[in-house]
């Protein structure tokens, strides 16, 4: 690693720092028109993290580097840890008297669109204290998304590199390509985000409710504004609304993008998104018919809230509506499962995702094949494609390495003195970017205001690596990446 | 699949039966010496199942078939359900009153070496019966071995092919060699029976306990004569005793065979029992600490049952002394990933094996350099050698279908109504073929005594689906290996 990328590294940085500062002028202006005096909080911060920033931005700036792996990859984990830290000094200040253990996990769960949170009254805080934690979510999935449409293939992280946006434009100028595609992409972000808070507003939020759960809706995230959750509101047609939205915004970006900007829909046959709704369907309508038939709950009361919490843990969101862990044993293991799945590859979803599972099935298939006839010819097929050996290796690596993590953070939280249960979903929904655990501590109707330092710095680290698709922030772990 | 294989798949599978109705004779001599009436039962069985087979091999016997793939994988599946149901017959007959389900699982856990039981008031029970249970466990270990050893490799299921036991002996002549190999190998494995016997003797135990229990450690079984497992002799000398025949009995035997046959111990060198002996060390020593910090109990004490419990949840045997879950969760938690670790490839032991560890974490490494370096050549290492795509892949394929079966198996559980630590712990414990769970029902203290029948019944296809290697079961559910 050359030091001299520490300047273009700090640069970037403070512009992130600068950009994220602007942002916490809007929470400020929202506390103002609602007569909280929180405002002074956040304009404060404002203007401390943009002159810092401005002044760090100013000091650093020059030629731009070139652009290279190592360079991408330190930029990723410090832009992320920049936006965590930024993110947590207003929460500090604000409201609840959060630790700062506890606000930077709030930040982080934020920014990396989780959703679990440290604080209990959610129902009394003050109005920009709420758009503050949506905000952070909604430009962590903005973040997310842009990442993994336009950096991680770069860096060929999580075999991303697979679903290249549209391989048969590589006659197109790629800066002039990637400007279109960008606004497209925001254009869509910030159409599906008004579509979700109009929705939501007629079917029965007020205004500043809609807006809020409509910006963590669409980045998967799940922050609420109350305590219970959507069981808050205690509607049906808001479960079934806010199900349909996260399940748009669990597919593939690209595939909106491309329709937008090319006006053709063919990469809807992406294997990845029947995948996807299948097992989301499998589930939710399993423990539907598991619940109605247990606990005697009408079939439409079942659905309802089977499909809403059983999307909201596979699209990652992780809003609640009740406690479905008291439905029995399956649904609680269907939940804990479910924590692992993700949606689809280049949305606002966290977890392994489908178009991984669509690959560990086929080599499955394969290698069974392959063992009964040793010389017969069978390759690992994405739909119609066959995948490069190159892929199904960075798919098992990120596999292996999920698990691995899973386990070295659930034995660490039982040290903290958790139980198994909450330790082992707590890492899992940490990992995967959900938000609920099971257990009496961070199940469905719990949160994490009660965890520990230790904990809630392990969590903290552990929502990071789900979301930089956890090989971008092991390979700074290797030594070999700090040699020249 | 040739039809006219099924006339050598019957004879073979009946000279198993002829085999394991001699081996019913011991029990029935056990109980005459101790003037038990069962006696009968088991000299009934061994002339009934002894007549049926003498007449099917007959029936059957003619010209050897080419030995095939296919045939070896449809006769590994043949001769462990042969084994199995004969087994179970006069465990439905003897003793306790068995139901068939139950009679199945105790027998399947018998000869799978996983020891789990569902046998309550063990130390009333008669001799003949509980001899007949070490019996199944010893006989099933040295079947086990034989495959790992001589039938696995050809079938290339599990990475085992990367053991070829001397490659530089390509001369000699492969059944001459194996003879010899066959014949050391029973050597030892008698030999170590012997000492550990003997052993158990000397420390403190009745002779006809220390034979069973000997039969039992040497296998990595698991079954005991006292309900209280090894908690009923109250010596921590038998413990250490029984940790040092465990660790043995986890090492690969052709390390021993080769050392007899040929004089030389330079395959001691092979980095999975470096491993293997790694990760039981970290997890004995650490949970000792564990329990001595928050439960105040002596040193000695803590390590004592510390390593004798931990030895038996990695060697897969099973034994216990205590309830270790009532040290604390991370107790629990290393009690439950330590019973997917297992031992050493080529030894009695189930699991996941070090040596797939050993690969898998070479994957990660060179996966995360070449994300760094992508033109760079990182070859995935085992000691010294390369290891070739072929392994890595089987390799890949194991760890996925295992951690597949375990999430299917645990989610069949919670619809049977078990709680998930229970549901959880079941399937692993099964698949590993290790003994013990955790929780109410199937902790270290508890058995499998109250499961339901589709319970028993799930839980038999895991031991089986673990003992043998996974992938030589799954290999019969794709329908191209039915097509001729």
């Amino acid at each position: 690693m050359n030091a001299s990328l520490f300047r273009p590294i700090v640069y970037i940085a403070a512009l992130c720092g600068l950009y994220l500062s602007t942002a916490m002028l809007i929470p400020a202006m929202v506390d103002l028109y609602y007569g909280r005096s929180d405002w002074r909080i956040f304009a404060t911060c404002a203007f401390m993290v943009g002159g810092i920033s401005l002044m760090a931005a100013l000091a650093t700036r020059g030629t731009p580097p070139t652009f290279t792996k190592k360079l991408g990859f330190v930029l990723v984990n410090v832009l992320w840890a920049v936006f965590s830290v930024v993110g947590a000094i207003p929460l500090m200040f604000s409201g609840p008297g959060l630790t700062f253990a506890q606000a930077l996990f709030e930040s982080i769960s934020g920014i990396t669109t989780t959703g679990s949170t440290v604080i209990v009254g959610l129902d009394q805080m003050p109005q920009g204290l709420l758009i503050w934690r949506s905000l952070l979510c909604w430009l962590g999935g903005i973040g997310i998304v842009a990442l993994g449409l336009f950096v991680l293939p770069f860096l060929r992280v999580g075999g991303m590199s697979f679903f290249k946006m549209e391989s048969s434009d590589t006659n197109d100028k790629p800066f002039a390509r990637l400007a279109t595609f960008t606004r497209a992409f925001i254009a869509i972000y910030v159409g599906i985000t008004a579509a979700a808070a109009i929705s939501y507003d007629f079917a029965g939020m007020s205004h500043f409710d809609a807006i809020n759960h409509a910006m963590t809706t669409v980045a998967t995230a799940g922050y609420s504004t109350h305590d219970a959750s959507f069981g808050f509101f205690q509607s049906n047609t808001l479960l079934w609304v806010s199900t349909l939205f996260m399940t748009i915004s669990c597919l593939p970006f690209s595939i909106l993008i491309v329709f937008v900007v090319r006006g053709r829909l063919d990469s809807l046959r992406d294997p990845q998104i029947g995948v996807f709704l299948g097992y989301l369907l499998t589930i939710a309508v399993s423990v539907a018919i598991y619940h109605h038939l247990r606990n005697g709950t009408p079939m439409g009361e079942a659905l309802a809230h089977s499909f809403f919490n059983f999307t909201s843990l596979i699209s990652t969101a992780g809003f609640t509506s009740l406690d479905y862990t008291l439905w029995g044993p399956y649904a609680t293991m269907a939940a804990l499962f479910a924590t692992f799945l993700g949606g689809c590859s280049g949305s606002t979803a966290g977890g392994i995702k489908a178009y991984r599972f669509v690959i560990i099935f086929s080599v499955i298939s394969t290698g069974l094949k392959r063992l009964i006839y040793p010389n017969a010819v069978y390759s690992v097929r994405y739909g119609r494609q066959t995948v490069d050996q190159e892929t199904v290796r960075v798919v098992f690596l990120f596999f292996s390495a999920y698990i691995l993590l899973w386990v070295l953070g659930s034995i660490g939280m039982t040290l903290f003195g958790y139980d198994i249960e909450t330790a082992m979903s707590a890492v899992v929904t940490c990992l995967s970017n959900v938000g609920p655990g099971i257990g009496p501590i961070i199940g469905p109707v719990g949160n994490f205001s009660t965890m520990n330092e230790p904990a809630l710095y392990l969590l903290s680290l552990m929502m990071l690596l789900g979301r930089l698709e956890v090989l971008s922030v092991l390979v700074l772990l290797m030594p070999i990446f700090w040699r020249s």
